[in-house]
């Protein structure tokens, strides 16, 4: 935990918290607080700050917080991945927290298993936590967006330009032979990414010819085929990669023009 | 499972296998195969092929293979891995493997617990079936090679030039401004790349000297703080897709010269 991440009802108006159960567990066991010591901690969707431990007993530790001025921007790549089984979504909710999604948008596809929308892992209350944890892995605050589509036709006729209004889309496919870098060479600073990552066995034509009719371009990422979490992890990387590039060559530019 | 991996010692001069176990009830009982069927098949650090079932009973399948006259290249990158935890690496091992790498060497570091070392995941008849998951996930043949280092500097000083004896050496840390893409943009075709990653918490002071001295470029992938197993999967994807980015450019360097 590199990062104490509150609700905002956990925080009376001086920034005093009081944290009790596996945080005060870690906190006092793992790393050690004692009054004095300082906390990385933040508020989930709001600022990021300093806490300072006020007291620590076996029940509770009790920090009063300072935060920055300014929130962290919501990360600028979105998720839509055809829903995986839920042993794999339970270990992926962290990871992709922690990379950074602004919004994730699970869907059925005709290779997905219609019994893993039962699982407890989409309730909000199953996987709210894991994505914390990832957070407070990568000290941020942003919450991703969670939405779940049990008939994709819908969601990407009707639902996605309200989800992800503007930006590039990517759809991630074997055989594509675009490199995301290339595909995002144009990409301006602040511009959204919403990547699809199709389910084990990949998209089926039907799927395919929708997602390129609403304005997926095909990427790839070379011969090997990955597993599912394996995937998510490599491609969200090379997506946020590509938009760092954007950000510093937009930064050169504006210093070339001075 | 994507190819049927064989040990040499398995197929007879003709190219017979016998398959019984885990592996023929995946073939049976996921594949679902009969006589006749064509699976894709390899020989650990040989030619990849395919495979004709010529028989399927309860206990075993048999296959006549036929193998690529071309032997798959050894992934370009080598990783040098502080040892994480025994739970991170025993689900590491298929992932390395999967995406691609020559040599996995783990050492110590001044952040590794000692008791890592007692693992049943460092003895080969515990990581090897692992990496050949994850060939065979990936549909690639070649087997990385694994040393283990209880002495990171007798690894450095002494063993690491006869391990990786030239190429490009990176070492992630965070705060390391340089981006992967950015220190491999002048890499060559056929180059290997050797990188470090460090333990949770980082390397120490001495490690990161020592590492320095010894030819490695700091780089970094951004603020955020990721776990061993997320940070391997995108650091390594980073390296491979600069790799693929630097063949491109060959090819069409050797295009236009024509």
């Amino acid at each position: 935990m590199n990062l104490l991440l509150f609700e905002p009802r956990e925080l009376s108006p001086d920034g005093d918290a009081t944290v009790t159960g596996g945080r005060a567990a870690h906190l006092r066991d793992v790393l050690k607080v004692g009054p004095g010591a300082q906390v990385r901690v933040g508020v989930l969707d709001g600022a990021a700050g300093i806490g300072v431990v006020t007291s620590v007993d076996a029940r509770a530790v009790e920090l009063r917080c300072q935060f920055d001025a300014i929130v962290p921007p919501r990360p600028l790549v979105d998720l839509l991945l055809a829903l995986p089984r839920p042993k794999v979504l339970r270990r992926l909710w962290a990871q992709l927290a922690a990379l950074g999604v602004g919004r994730v948008i699970l869907t059925n596809a005709e290779r997905v298993e219609r019994d893993y929308f039962d699982s407890h892992v989409l309730q909000e209350d199953g996987y709210r936590p894991l994505l914390i944890e990832g957070l407070q892995q990568a000290r941020d605050t942003r919450m991703p967006a969670v939405s779940i589509h049990k008939r994709f036709k819908v969601l990407i006729e009707d639902d996605l330009d309200r989800l992800c209004p503007a930006g590039r889309r990517l759809v991630a496919h074997p055989g594509g032979d675009t490199a995301i870098g290339a595909a995002l060479s144009g990409v301006v600073a602040g511009e959204r990414v919403l990547l699809a990552i199709g389910p084990e066995g990949g998209w089926n034509d039907f799927e395919l010819q929708l997602l390129d009719a609403h304005g997926f371009q095909r990427v790839g990422m070379g011969p090997r085929t990955l597993a599912t979490t394996t995937a998510c992890i490599a491609l969200l990387t090379l997506v946020h990669d590509a938009i760092r590039s954007a950000e510093r060559s937009t930064v050169k530019n504006v210093e070339n023009m001075k």
